[in-house]
């Protein structure tokens, strides 16, 4: 099972993701993507969620129209762990 | 443009729609699907994205695994209109 990352290594990490935060109030990392349309929004979705489905690790995400909030914490860890690292890297790069 | 639903018609437009209900605080209706696991509940966020944006009236939406939670109300109306009615029915038929 992966591990919660410890302050550093996490706060390291968020360097290196353009867009991602911590979530207020929770052990987690959040980003609002922002597109030009819903078109592009779903789409982008649709790939994070092979992605994330492929990892067996999935977002919190709320759409509406052109924007996605994203959170990601892992459950079982109780906190942030390599895997939301992981998938947040993915969405970046899916966002282009 | 669509207009607002009269109390009397929304409730009688709920009345066929298992499991939408008024949503608090807010002029819209809302129901929360719950699916078997990720890849049924993100199958179901793609067909009614497809849906949506046929019909250029979109949710919003929450997904947490197998849960999605769809909120409706067209924007532009102030409120809950035939147009939410049509999306909620639409929504049930692919849940099944």
């Amino acid at each position: 099972m992966a591990e919660r990352l410890s302050a550093e290594a996490r706060q390291q990490a968020l360097g290196g993701l353009p867009g991602w935060t911590d979530v207020q109030g929770r052990d987690a990392i959040g980003k609002t993507f922002v597109f030009k349309d819903f078109n592009e929004a779903f789409g982008f979705m649709a790939r994070a969620a092979l992605v994330a489905e492929k990892m067996d690790h999935h977002p919190e995400w709320r759409n509406v129209y052109k924007t996605v909030e994203v959170v990601l914490s892992t459950h079982d860890a109780g906190g942030v762990t390599a895997r939301d690292i992981a998938l947040a890297k993915a969405m970046n790069a899916i966002a282009g």
